[in-house]
C-alpha cells in the first residue's frame, strides 16, 4: 500500500489509497488574488491569518502556502516572503504544510523554516526543474508533487502525461527518492474546453495508481473553469476522481458543496470508519430525512440482510432505499 | 457498444455507456407509501398524477410504475391495478415506462397495455422467477432488470452476485434474449451497515460492464439508508457509480441534490455534449461564481492550452481553477 507521510512539528498525516481523501487548502496563494498580493507585499498578513483559521475550521487536512506576489522579480521577492509566511502559518496551526512555488529558491527557503515533513509543490518533467528541485527533495527527505508536463508543455494525450509522470518517478529514483514520496498531478483540463477531460483524468488516475502505484493530486476546481454553477461540477468531479483512485486535491475547503462531496466519498470508499466523521458532521441535518418520501427509507429496509429476506421477493427489499 | 432501447409510443431512449445517465423515476410505487396504497386501492390516482407531472418536470428519463398496494393477495389485486395505473400514466406522459412488480401476472398485465418498448422490473436468479418471466420478455421483445440474487438470497460476496448475474444472462440467451436487453442490478447495500458496500458495488459495476458488457441499474438511495443527511451520501454515490460504469438508477428525480450530481456526472463522462444540458439547467446560477475566490477562476486559466502556456511555469496555469 502506497503511503505518503506528511507532518507538522506535532501532527502526522498519511496520504494513501486506504486513507480519507487529503484536502490541501489552496487559499493562501496570492496568485490571481491581487488584493492579497498587495497586502503581503507590504507585510500585511491579516488575510493570510483569516484564511488559515477559516481553512482549519472547514476541515482542511493540510495547507498549501504560496508567496508568489509578483511575476516581476520572483527570485528576489519570493524566498523571504515564503519564509515569513510559513513562519506565521505554522505559528497559527499544527496542520502539515505544502510549500508551493515555481521558484526553486523559494522552495529552498521554505524547506529551511518548515518544521516536520512538508509536501513540496511542485516539480515538473522539465529537465531544469528536475535538476533544481529533486536534490532539495533528497536533501530534506520530503515528498513532492510531480506535475505531468515537460518542455513540450501539457499534452492532450493522457498516455504522454503518464509517460512524463513515469519519467519524473524514474528521475527521482536516481536521486534515491522513493515513488511513495512522489504525488503525481495528472493535470485536470477544463471540461468546458475539452469534453474528454473527465474520462481522461479518471483513466489516468486509475493507471497512475495501478501501474505506477503513486498517490495523486490535482487542482480540482480547474475542471469546472468557465461553466455556470461550477461548485456543482466540482462536487460531482471529486467523488468520481476519488472512485478512480485520486488521493488528494488542492482545493478550497471553505466550499461546503465540495467538502460534503469529499466527506460522502470517504464514507463510500470505506475510509470514514463506521461513517463516524459523516455522522458527526451531518447528524444535525437528520431532520431533512423527515421530508423524504417513504420509498426512500421505507421500513422494509430494516429487513435487509445478506439472506435477502424482506416483504418483497427477489431481494427487492434491498432495492428500495 | 451496449445499447438497451426503451420506448414509449412516441419517444425512444437508449441506455448505454455513451449515453446520459438514465434516471428511472421511482415515485409511482405504493410500496412503503401507505397513503398512496390506500388511495390506489379505492381508485384515487390523484397522487399518481401529481407524481407523474413532478417527475417529468424534474427531468426523469423514464418512469417506474409499481402497483403493489398489498402483500395480502397481490396476484388478485396487482394485475388490474397495474393495467389501470399504466393506462393513466401513459395518458399523462410520453416518457418510456418501467413496469415494476414481483408478481408475474402483474408484469404480464402491464405488458398487454404499455405502448412502445417498456423495461420490465424485474427478474432474479431464482429458477421459478426465470421460468415465469423470461418467456414474457421473449414474447414481448422487451428489456428486463436482472437482480443479482437467487434462492440463496443476496450474497455479501460480490463475486457470487456477479455469477448470479451471469447465470441470468445465460438463461436469457437460452430464450433468445440478447444480453443488451438485460440491465443488471448488482444490489446496493446500505453503507451504514456494511462499510465495504461502496467499494463492492463500484468494483461489481465495473466488472459487469467490462466482462459481461451489460448495462446496470440500482435502487440508488439504498446506499444511504439509516444515515443522517442521506441526500449528501446519495449525491456522492451517484457520480462514483457512474464513473464506475453504472448506466441507470431507480431514484427520486425530485431531489435536486441527486439530480445535480447526475447532471454533473453526465458533463464529466462527456455524455452531456458541450455541457449544453448543464448550462441550460444551471446558467441562472452563474451569479454564484461572483462569490468565488479569485484562485478558483483566476485569469491565468484563460491561458490554458495544450501547449501549457501560462504566466506560471510548469503547467501551473492549469493548476489553479
Amino acid at each position: 500500500m502506497t503511503h505518503t507521510l506528511v507532518a507538522s512539528a506535532t501532527r502526522e498525516i498519511i496520504i494513501g489509497f486506504d486513507q480519507p481523501f487529503c484536502v490541501i487548502g489552496e487559499r493562501i496563494n496570492p496568485t490571481g488574488r491581487k488584493k492579497l498580493a498587495a497586502e503581503m507585499q507590504v507585510g500585511d498578513f491579516s488575510t493570510v491569518e483569516t484564511d488559515v483559521h477559516a481553512q482549519v475550521a472547514a476541515g482542511a487536512t493540510m495547507l498549501d502556502v504560496n508567496a508568489g506576489v509578483t511575476a516581476v522579480d520572483p527570485n528576489e521577492t519570493e524566498p523571504p516572503l515564503m519564509r515569513q509566511t510559513l513562519e506565521l502559518v505554522q505559528s497559527l496551526t499544527d496542520l502539515p504544510i505544502s510549500i508551493d512555488s515555481s521558484v526553486p529558491a523559494a522552495l529552498a527557503a521554505g524547506l529551511e523554516v518548515v518544521k516536520g515533513r512538508p509536501l513540496v509543490n511542485s516539480v515538473t518533467g522539465e529537465e531544469d526543474r528536475l535538476e533544481a528541485i529533486l536534490p532539495l527533495i533528497k536533501k530534506y527527505n520530503v515528498p513532492v508533487v510531480a506535475i505531468s508536463n515537460d518542455e513540450s508543455g501539457i499534452s492532450e494525450d493522457p498516455d504522454v502525461r503518464y509517460e512524463v509522470a513515469k519519467k519524473i518517478v524514474e528521475h527521482a529514483a536516481d536521486y534515491g527518492i522513493p515513488s511513495h514520496d512522489i504525488v503525481v498531478d495528472p493535470l485536470v483540463m477544463p471540461i468546458g474546453a475539452m469534453g474528454t477531460a473527465g474520462l481522461q483524468v479518471f483513466a489516468l488516475v486509475r493507471r497512475l495508481r495501478e501501474e505506477l502505484k503513486v498517490n495523486t493530486t490535482c487542482g480540482a476546481s480547474n475542471i469546472s473553469f468557465g461553466l455556470p454553477h461550477r461548485h456543482g461540477i466540482n462536487a460531482a468531479f471529486l467523488p468520481m476522481a476519488i472512485a478512480s483512485g485520486m488521493t488528494s486535491a488542492i482545493m478550497n475547503p471553505c466550499r461546503p458543496a465540495e467538502m460534503e462531496a469529499v466527506h460522502g466519498a470517504n464514507v463510500l470508499m470505506g475510509s470514514d470508519r463506521d461513517c463516524s466523521n459523516w455522522i458527526r458532521t451531518y447528524r444535525d441535518r437528520v431532520a431533512l430525512q423527515g421530508t423524504m418520501p417513504a420509498t426512500l427509507g421505507g421500513a422494509q429496509n430494516v429487513e435487509i440482510k445478506p439472506s435477502g429476506t424482506g416483504r418483497r421477493r427477489g431481494g427487492r427489499a434491498a432495492r428500495r432505499g
